[in-house]
């Protein structure tokens, strides 16, 4: 089941592309809407995370031209994110805290695959995934959240993170054939949804 | 010998901060002016190396609210500058390219105490004197250069980093006691001079 569509920003001569394999259960959303505080600064903790992504790529990647480009774009939007997430911990008195990340990082991270260029191609699919999971989420919490202000902000970041799985899913195809990057994001993105099958007992944005 | 005047912008309480305490050599600025696109592709790493390195005291020390604060604001002027640079180089056909550090990195890490608190204080002094270094070289640079556009591109980025200097002094303030900073940040500073006694024979800015 595919229910996603995208549409990547950066050239009109790509396709509609089907992302996420399976949607996120009403059980994540029920538990999000639950613990909203937590869910907050988990985001904050992911919006940190997504800025040192698109650096990592850069240090592992220098000479990448258009790649570097995109991603200074990239890490500077997920920085002006992290600074918004956490005015809003500062406004709910919430304080900035290390948590413990979900199993779902971790799970991704095993299915890349260790040499080049499979790892630089595979890399890049997940963390164009993490990106178009993170906008449904958000979308869901636009949704649901019972504080129209911050539903608000959330329905505010969800557009950025769908065009950061756009510019991810474009840097594939820059560097590798339409076929195999087409082929490894359906596999990818299996492994995506089924570290999602079962609902983390901690609240997080990718519980 | 100290001979730059630092004013921190954070605070009017503060002292005037004498921070470096050898001057660049001439050599330097010869060796900088004969190279002009090695030291801007240099200067392309040092900055995202900049970004890199204020994302890491978030990943560190992600409970330091002022810190964090400070340092995300850090984080996206080094990619603007980072940006600009790489603007640049393109501008002068130099492809981005992976080059070798000079020693002077691994010698100031070096420095840093392996255990807390004394870790976080020193790498916030280094990384302050790293900036002050980069002030001083790009108001060389902005001096010396004989591309008058160049020239005041240097001009333009020299007041962020004193800047930036300012930062880093000011949060070790925060963190820690007045007089163990000023003491540890004049061992800190005689190691970052000597580390530059001798030319290293490739040009970058901390050669
Ligand atoms: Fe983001
Ligand atoms: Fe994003
Ligand atoms: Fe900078
Ligand atoms: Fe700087």
């Amino acid at each position: 089941m595919q229910f996603l569509q995208f549409q990547p920003v950066l050239t009109s001569a790509l396709p509609t592309i089907n992302a996420l394999k399976q949607p996120t259960s009403d059980a994540w959303v029920e538990q999000a809407i639950a613990n909203l505080d937590i869910i907050l600064l988990d985001h904050s903790h992911c919006e940190r995370k997504a800025a040192g992504v698109a650096l990592n790529f850069m240090f592992r990647y220098p000479s990448n031209t258009k790649m570097v480009r995109e991603l200074t774009a990239i890490a500077r939007e997920e920085l002006e994110h992290f600074e918004l997430v956490n005015q809003w911990l500062e406004r709910r008195n919430i304080p900035l805290a290390p948590l413990s990340p979900p199993p779902y990082g971790a799970g991704l991270k095993a299915a890349v695959r260790p040499n080049e260029p499979d790892r630089f191609l595979d890399s890049l699919l997940v963390t164009g995934l993490i990106e178009a999971r993170s906008h449904e989420r958000l979308g869901l919490l636009a949704t649901h959240c019972p504080e129209a202000e911050l539903a608000k902000f959330y329905q505010s970041l969800m557009a950025s993170e769908a065009r950061h799985f756009g510019t991810y899913w474009v840097l594939a195809d820059t560097y590798f054939d339409r076929e195999i990057v087409q082929q490894r994001l359906d596999e990818l993105a299996i492994v995506e949804s089924d570290l999602l099958v079962n609902l983390h007992p901690e609240p997080r944005i990718h519980s």
